[in-house]
């Protein structure tokens, strides 16, 4: 079985090189990440720059192809162009930091499996809950579990999966959930500052989430140590409100 | 009633100026919006680098605050930061070229309005059907009809509406839908060439869509010369797969 690995904290991070070593003795795989760090560029893509591909290396032997664009371009170049053959499944991670909530759609980590799954395979994206001295062994062990349920379940067409799992010891970990995507909202706010020349500029800033009112999501079952499993598709259709709103055209709406 | 106005061509594309001038007499009009063009950076955020705002006029007089970030950190610092009071409404647009199918995943323009549906507020993104020398002047009159449509249907918090107009004369517009989004894929390609120093370089190249099955499609109805209203939302969970997923865990997936 051939698998495709991408992440967006770029082809240097630690989180996809546990992931390669994990995978490495049970499936072919293949590597096509970003060269630099890309975290928060969502599903962005690469119109108005050409793309480079490097062949890398990492510890004397190759390693894989570094893009310089974003997840997205990765998925895409990967599949497209570099590989001679096609994967049966793309994992992208494991990400530096949790991918819930609505924070998934600002995660190039999980672009790069909407993208995936959008060109047809097979895809998962894996984040583990800490950006602080992440330890990935567990998480890259997991990953290969998460493959068997891909195969298993026969993942549908069109969905992937947004996995997360808790940055705590495995025998700590309190299961694992099948959730949705929360969408509380988050409390943020933008720090102003003033540059050395006295110029002012603004930074993010604040970003924990406010609580979710729905206990099955993704967000509060990942801070209850539980694994989470979301499947996500890229149909942003609202269903409810197509349903209600295609009763309210005519009288409201008509041409000049 | 008061209105933001963003894009993603950047604070001084035509269509954003078209925009302004329609609305301009009847709302109070802010508009906060790309200092350059940002098309395709989907739902990208800035987080690694500060936002500088500076504020721009048009023809002499004050238009509005230019931010060097994306659509998506310009709605965030507009209403957390730049504006005096909350906008009624956001509209994101008009866009040089249609945002309809998977392609809204990449657009800007339509991560704008779902980043105010986030946010708690009514928005819409309204995008023209074409790229070459196109005339927003219907687009933004309809932009008014849209505007009293969101108020007199109570727009559900949450949701978006992305809206597509066809760029044609007005009298051979065939009516407006509530559609889907989308989901066909595209016929998409690199086209490998040399730089002038003979390196390799890659540019994604050939975006036709492919047909879509389902005709109650955003894609499908534009091209019959319909305007097209999809409420689009932030939660990608995708539904039945969740469902079926939730059947699947205990057997296949285990702590070890």
């Amino acid at each position: 079985m051939r698998i495709l690995l991408t992440n967006d904290d770029g082809i240097y991070a630690p989180g996809i090189y546990a992931l390669y070593e994990a995978l490495k003795d049970d499936y072919d795989l293949d590597v096509v990440a970003p060269e630099a760090e890309m975290s928060a560029v969502g599903h962005a893509i690469t119109l108005t720059m050409p793309l480079r591909v490097q062949r890398i290396k990492r510890n004397g032997s190759f390693f894989g192809h570094a893009v310089t664009g974003t997840p997205a371009d990765c998925v895409k170049i990967a599949v497209q162009e570099l590989l001679e053959r096609p994967p049966d499944i793309i994992l992208s991670g494991i990400n530096r930091g949790a991918n819930v909530g609505v924070n998934i759609l600002y995660s190039g980590t999980v672009s790069a499996a909407t993208e995936a799954a959008f060109l047809g395979f097979k895809s998962a994206a894996i984040s583990l809950n800490t950006r602080k001295d992440p330890d990935f062994r567990f998480a890259a062990r997991f990953a290969k579990q998460i493959i068997g349920f891909m195969i298993e379940n026969n993942l549908s067409k069109g969905t992937a999966l947004n996995i997360n799992i808790p940055a705590v010891p495995p025998e700590e970990i309190a299961g694992v959930c099948i959730t949705r995507q929360g969408t509380a909202r988050f409390k943020e706010f933008f720090e102003r500052r003033n540059d050395p020349r006295g110029n002012t500029y603004y930074w993010l800033s604040g970003e924990a989430p406010v609580e979710d009112a729905n206990s099955d999501t993704d967000a509060v079952c990942l801070k209850e140590n539980k694994i989470t499993i979301t499947p996500v598709h890229y149909d942003l259709t609202c269903d409810e409100e197509l349903k209600r709103l295609k009763t309210c055209i005519p009288p409201s709406l008509k041409m000049e």
